[in-house]
Order: C-alpha cells, then sequence, then structure tokens
C-alpha cells in the first residue's frame, strides 16, 4: 500500500538526528531546512517503522495544530 | 502581562503573507526559512491581536502534534 | 518522493464518501470497517491534493489526540 | 454528573486489550471494530477512571485531529 | 449508551453562551469558573448533539494540548 | 524576541503547583481560577525554559482541541 500524497501542507523534509527514547514515548529530533523540528511519537511506532538517526523523513503537522504569536515592535 | 518564553521548542520565525478569512476560522500562511507554515485559527482571534499581512510572528506547534513519515529510498 | 510509511499506528482505510466544503476548511467523511470517519482538513487541501468521492485513502490519527471514555455497567 | 453526548462523531466503542503504563503516559490499545486504536494517556487518568484490560470504553477522536493521506492506484 | 468517565483530567463545566455558526465549522463559548472557554467544533455535531445557548456542559481537552508560557517577572 | 500575543483565547493565568516528572514527556500542573489545568510537555522543555513549581504561567490550547460534552438533565 503506498501513499501518494497527505492533506497536510506542512511536511518539512530532514533527518533524524537523535531518537530520546522512553517507555512508552520517545522524542524525534528531524534536521530540516529551518532547524530542528520535534516529534513526540509513540515508542511502539519508533520500532515499528523502524526510525533511526539518519533516516531520511517529513516532519507532518496539520495546520489546526499550529499556534500564532505576534512578536512586539522590539521583535 | 509579558510572555517570556512558551514550552514547545517547535517555533519558526517568520512573516504573514496571507490571511485566507472564513466565518469562524482563517488560514494564515506564514514565510519561515523553510517555507511556507499554514495556521488555521479563529477568525475571532485574526481580528483581536490582530493579525495582517506584513506581521511579525511566530508559527508555534507542539512537539506531540508532528507525525514522523519514512521516506523510501528513492526518495 | 515516496512515503513509505507514517509513525501513527491508527491508520484506517476506507473510501471518500462525502466532501463537505467551506471557504477554509471542509468535512471529508471516509467510510471504513468501522463506519464513518470524519476528517476537517484545509480546503486549500482538498484541491491540492485533490480529494473527490470514491478516492482510496486512510484516515490517520495520533495516539495522543484519542480520549478513551469509560462506560457505565449499563452499557 | 452524566454526559448524555459529546461533540465528536469519531466515536469506536471497544475494549482495553492492554495498557502500557510509563511513569507520566501511558498507551492502551482498545479493540474495535476496525482493529486496535492506540491511545496515548496521562497515566494519573489511568488510576484516577481507572482503567483495565477488559473494560468497555469509546475511543474518541475530533475531526480537526484526523489526517487523509491518498493512496496511490496501485494501492 | 452512558459515558461513566473521560480520561481527560481538563474538563471545565459551563453554560454555552454563545454559537458563532459556520458552514463546516462552527466556534462555541461556554462560560466556566475561569471565564470564556472557546472551541471550534463541526457544525455538523452542533445539529446532531444538538448544541444550544443554555446548555450545560463540559468542556474538554487533552493534557497533550495544552501549552505552557512562562510569564515574566513583571508579569 | 518577545511575545506580544499568541492567537489562542484559551489562556488560563496560574501557578506551577506540581511537576511529574519523566524521561521524555513531563506533567504540569497549573492552578487557575478554574482549578488544576493539567499539560503535557517535553521534560527537555522543562529543563530549557526552566519550568518550576512557582512559576506564573498561561495555560493555553486551542479553541480547537476542545471538545464539548452535553451534560444530562440529571447533572
Amino acid at each position: 500500500m503506498t501513499i501518494a500524497a497527505i492533506n497536510s501542507r506542512n511536511q518539512f523534509k530532514g533527518q533524524v538526528v537523535a531518537v530520546h527514547r522512553g517507555s512508552v514515548v520517545s522524542e524525534i529530533e528531524v534536521e530540516t531546512a529551518a532547524g530542528i523540528v520535534s516529534a513526540v511519537i509513540t515508542t511502539s511506532s519508533v520500532d515499528r517503522l523502524p526510525l533511526r538517526v539518519g533516516d531520511d523523513v517529513l516532519a507532518v503537522f496539520k495546520a489546526t495544530e499550529v499556534l500564532v504569536a505576534k512578536l512586539s515592535e522590539r521583535a
């Protein structure tokens, strides 16, 4: 079964540079053009994919999950 | 009341380049170093901040909201 | 660029049976083995994929987004 | 205080078949008509409800949390 | 089918004081002890429950959805 | 860089009263006017801000993350 496209427009290509394993969830650091994107996913998923440092990945997140913070003039 | 810092590590600085208004929610496009980040927020928030094209902003999203998609070898 | 796998274990295969278009977001109904799964995505994504009634899709959602409601004995 | 209904249309009835405890969050596996739905909730909630293997539950998730992945023709 | 309890600890009791209808999603304002909690849900859910001004409700949100912003000393 | 405002209308001021540390995520309890709001954030964020018991904070969550549960007449 091959995925042709995902609806979410926010997709950042990058490489896994760190996997911080926990018993239930793990933090994955993905190096992208805009810097590190951090993802928390289940450790069972890390083992199932599997995900390892060096893998080419997409960091994907929905627009409804994004907050917008306005910066003050002195930004 | 000034916010010193937000917990979420995923914070991408950029500029609002488009506001697509809807009656209840609006889609905001933020131009960042990694390209466009799309956010869907309530239109009442757009008017309350207010948010306009040209504003300096942060696009913020939690690590728990990020999915990781593994790319196949032919990526 | 081909996606080999997505971390989220919650992936339900199905067919798009309805697209309720809005100006900014649209509601997509996916008929799966367990009944209808409803998704709200940006209308720009509906047009970009594109998504239409009859398409074979996966409805994907992270474990961290799932609430568990306990049913009383008389369930 | 009794809950008559929850807004989210995505409600899948099932039975808890596994609880993977962690110090802060736990992964709950719910066997539903469409297979296993995985939920990550706080371990304090697991103890407070309490949630145990065999419990009748609903796995609930909002439409805004669902991504739609289009499958390629060879799906 | 009666719901005995929901895992999420963040449950704020209140009354619906406004429903801003949109074609696909609607914004619901709930007056709680801590002020207004705003929810965006599908308009199909508003009609299905149904939800009207004056209804006694719970505003429920998962701990994983909450960001924590540290306030500066001059807060 | 100073944040002037965040889009999310759901912002509850309070004080950190507990930090339950885990290896990857931690649960933060914030005492607000409406009682305890629970947040699960990455432990790396707890150390980076840093967040400690007694800190003045805002608990922030998007309207799209809120579910509305209707209470039955006998509520």
